[in-house]
């Protein structure tokens, strides 16, 4: 089932309407959305630190109180995000991050970033906030830690006529892998501490 | 026209469904909301801060692909928010806070407050971000900073058997006035600037 933008872009992450599926202990058949949910619930239960997901903007365009008690949204759009999908704090530092899975073998392509999202990381990144992307091949089952100034620089390149993506080795020299656990499953802190705070 | 959450309970922050109704330079028929989207908007204009107001949360029942374009929300509810509106990033800190706006003229009633944004700001603390409370007295277009740490004990008074609200002339005490002005609207990182940065 696709979900598209007012622009026709198609809409990537579905998985707030939809229940999880897999309640086993395997990383089979889990979204990255869902793995870095039960991540950062495991952070907020160990007091390890305090991040969430930002929930999905939304255009209300019709709203009906059919009684007295709960109202009912009839009409509403998805609306491009303006910034990233997840922030919070990790040691008194601004933690702010967005997260995209691909099904490319080879490369992460940019396509897959808004403009805006750029925008706003260099905002974090010029208030001396920490922005990076945690990019997931799903092919390889493999997940990378990316700064938020690669990205930028990326981007950049491309914008300056390069190519319209980064390439699997391209990320995997910048980036950082971050192995999949049980608990944690996605244990980026371990990476912002290597980075940040030794 | 009211909106109420599934549980009955009224929700206040209508104001992402309707237009702003004012564009004069006047504060009256502002509300907190805007006057903090306006504030955040001068902020990030002028490279002060990164903090935005955080989507509202819908849960999402029926959605329609009436063409190959948009998608169309059918269904959907009004959730009880988990955390507070508004973060971002200061000058590398984690900023957090709540906007709330009373009628009441002599006190903030606690039940402005949902529990789980009490255990929130208790996180973000403890974790050593910066949180906060914006609360208005409509009344006398009064505007209070208070610290997260103090609406903490407020709420814990009143856990132990204590009154049910916060009195304007202990937020008057325990707070900082913060004046309105035009550019920008409701200057609370000067109130940061002195508790955090000075």
């Amino acid at each position: 089932m696709t979900i598209r933008y007012p622009n026709g872009k198609i809409y990537n992450n579905v998985t707030h309407n939809t229940p999880v599926k897999n309640h086993t202990y395997s990383n089979r058949g889990m979204s990255l959305e869902e793995e870095l949910n039960e991540t950062n619930a495991y952070y907020t239960e160990h007091s390890i630190a305090c991040i969430h997901k930002k929930p999905v903007p939304i255009q209300i365009v019709k709203v009906d109180y059919p009684q007295r008690s709960a109202a009912v949204i009839k009409e509403a759009y998805f609306k491009q995000p303006s910034t990233t999908d997840y922030n919070g704090v990790y040691k008194g530092r601004y933690i702010d991050f967005e997260a995209k899975e691909t099904q490319n073998k080879t490369s992460f392509p940019l396509q897959n970033i808004h403009p805006h999202q750029i925008q706003h990381i260099k905002q974090v990144l010029a208030h001396d906030g920490i922005a990076f992307f945690i990019i997931k091949f799903a092919h390889h089952d493999e997940t990378y830690f990316l700064k938020g100034q690669d990205i930028v620089q990326f981007w950049t390149r491309h914008e300056e006529g390069g190519r319209k993506s980064i390439t699997k080795q391209e990320i995997e020299l910048c980036g950082h892998r971050i192995q999949s656990g049980l608990h944690p499953r996605i244990d980026y802190i371990r990476i912002l501490d290597m980075l940040y705070f030794s």
